[in-house]
């Protein structure tokens, strides 16, 4: 079955996480002497949780062809994962669940939002678009199983608006 | 005094933090059924001292004409700060220093290159290079004062080389 994909704005995406992006709605302060312009705490990093601790890493991720088909997810239970596009052009899909079985929402981001998977938060792999993409991440490491992968009820085929 | 810059390198930066990159040296994993590879855990986040957490934040800086003067440092006693532009092409200096009576040490980066300055480390806000850049932060939030400014002991100018 066919999965609308929805534009990636902050108010839908709210049950799900934050949007990292520098659009209207952030707070802005101006910063190193008017230099500069800060979009402050646009995302809380969750990762204390059992004894862990936030790092950064770097994703190189291979491009999907579309249509594709989603029949998985996973979750960190214990800790918020962040990824942000390093290039503004890169697109990429995100798909999430309230539940893994309730019927999953995708969004496209663009214009180099990033989002930020609320811990528990069943998501879907990076699905970059269009070309290679590096990402920036933001997530947990430490003791304990962080990664809980599930099938989803059925498949759902993931295709652009045309 | 003309302060030399230096190419950025893990070891050259390893005094003041870490370099956040994708560049040889970075263990590799291969994730997501094999779609991605991993640079894990480039940099750690050091947030929780004093009651902190981690936010991701965005700034957009505006680009500073050479030769210019570095004559003040910043340091963030109570946490670590990652900066990493979001756009492969955004170059911008970084200015360190052991001490603020020692010489400091100013990097070019380059080709995508991100920063984690080390908790405490002297360094000088952002000199984005070229254009109007977006970088994303990694930094502390929560209570207690964790900026703290000073003046160097002499004024060094910032030039790359011809």
């Amino acid at each position: 079955m066919r999965l609308p994909v929805e534009a990636l704005t902050r108010a839908a995406f709210a049950p799900f996480g934050e949007v990292i992006d520098a659009d209207a709605g952030a707070a802005t302060v101006a910063i190193n002497a008017g230099t500069a312009q800060r979009h402050a705490a646009l995302a809380e990093v969750d990762t204390s949780h059992a004894g862990g601790r936030a790092v950064i890493s770097r994703v190189r991720a291979q491009p999907r062809a579309l249509p594709c088909t989603v029949n998985r997810l996973e979750r960190h239970p214990l800790g918020s994962q962040a990824f942000v596009p390093l290039d503004p052009a890169q697109r990429y899909l995100v798909v999430v669940a309230s539940a893994i079985d309730a019927v999953p929402r995708a969004f496209l981001a663009t214009n180099g939002q990033g989002v930020n998977y609320r811990r528990g938060t069943w998501h879907h792999p990076l699905l970059a678009l269009d070309r290679v993409g590096d990402f920036l991440v933001v997530d947990r490491a430490g003791p304990g199983d962080n990664c809980e992968e599930a099938a989803l009820p059925q498949a759902w085929e993931l295709q652009l608006p045309s």
